[in-house]
């Protein structure tokens, strides 16, 4: 049965990226912080492409958890471009996801300019999604067929999808630090929605909290 | 030796109040939902002078926690008062806090009325500081000798202990529930604060994170 997942890491004081994000800076001042606790990872580095890093870290057990079951990528603009600016009129500008992007199934990318679909290796393929994030939602949804869809990121698609009311799986990496302004994980979700401990793990980097939404 | 120590509720978007706090209402708008984890417990009942609640929650071990080796507290008017609306004309504005508080030692309450102090069953003593945190702070140490000093609260205060930045041991009760908007912890506080995980508990209806902050 498929669910929606949301997979985010957030500081101390609420924020999923810090202040004066932009195309050039996805994750706002101070953002990359949040993934301190990631980057170092075997885990996280193989999948990106790269040799070596932490194996004996359990972080490396909550990225693979993470990917596992995952049929679809619902991904903002900023994510996508990865800091490397505007990519409308650069047929390069997904290099920064190199050859092989670490996602292995179809990522829809939530963009207001139209752009023929990416097939990269390893199962990969970036479509453009230009009328919204409901038919972002419903386009990954019939190609995950039984799997799972997680919202990739970034900061205004997780707000987007927790907005929208659909998000069934929240899975919080809680950084230790603060970003002291930013973009809110909740902003604007209201004061409704409620959420279930399913699961808590303890890194050494980062706690790692995992809900289900009650309705 | 002494530590000073800052144990409180807050809610997954960051707010230890609701919206539209006041001497009235100084949880907020939604904000006794940041302490349902705790008042059916029976070691928080059993602290206020009631009988009953819920005894096999490891949140019980929580609460007993909070409270060991404290010689001291520093609190806010609000947190004070109770809901029991201005205080400073009415000599039973304490009523709310029983005959017996649960503090059991000397409690320095911030505020900008002068009142003489007042003494309790069961050792505590409720102190008026007129000059400030800082002056509330140092009385507590004095008082406290070789045990720990704990910001009790409200919202004000521990936004005050943070930004004066004294505070050594971090406890926050996640409380699975959204509030919207309020007073969030570590507003002002800035980016420098650092805080590393020492403890991690489950309960049922709280996340507990123990951290001490590192400078």
């Amino acid at each position: 049965m498929t669910r929606l997942k949301l997979d985010i890491s957030t500081s101390l004081d609420g924020y999923i990226a810090g202040p004066d994000a932009s195309l050039q800076d996805p994750l706002g001042k101070g953002g990359e912080r949040l993934h301190e606790w990631v980057v170092g990872l075997e885990g996280f580095r193989k999948a990106h492409g790269m040799e070596g890093g932490d194996s004996a870290s359990p972080d490396n057990e909550i990225v693979a958890e993470a990917t596992r079951d995952i049929g679809a990528y619902v991904m903002g603009r900023k994510m996508f471009s990865g800091g490397s600016g505007p990519w409308e009129s650069d047929p390069n500008a997904d290099a920064w996801w190199g050859d092989n992007p670490p996602f292995h199934v179809p990522v829809f990318i939530l963009t207001h300019h139209e752009r023929e679909p990416v097939e990269k290796a390893g199962g990969t393929t970036f479509t453009f999604v230009t009328d919204g994030f409901e038919s972002a939602l419903e386009q990954a949804l019939a190609a995950a067929g039984d799997k799972d869809v997680a919202i990739a990121g970034g900061a205004e698609a997780a707000q987007q999808a927790l907005r929208a009311g659909v998000v069934e799986d929240v899975t919080l990496h809680l950084a230790p630090v603060l970003l002291g302004s930013g973009a809110s994980l909740f902003d604007g979700v209201g004061t409704d929605l409620t959420l279930r401990l399913t699961n808590v793990l303890e890194g050494p980097h980062a706690t790692h909290l995992e809900y289900a939404v009650e309705r």
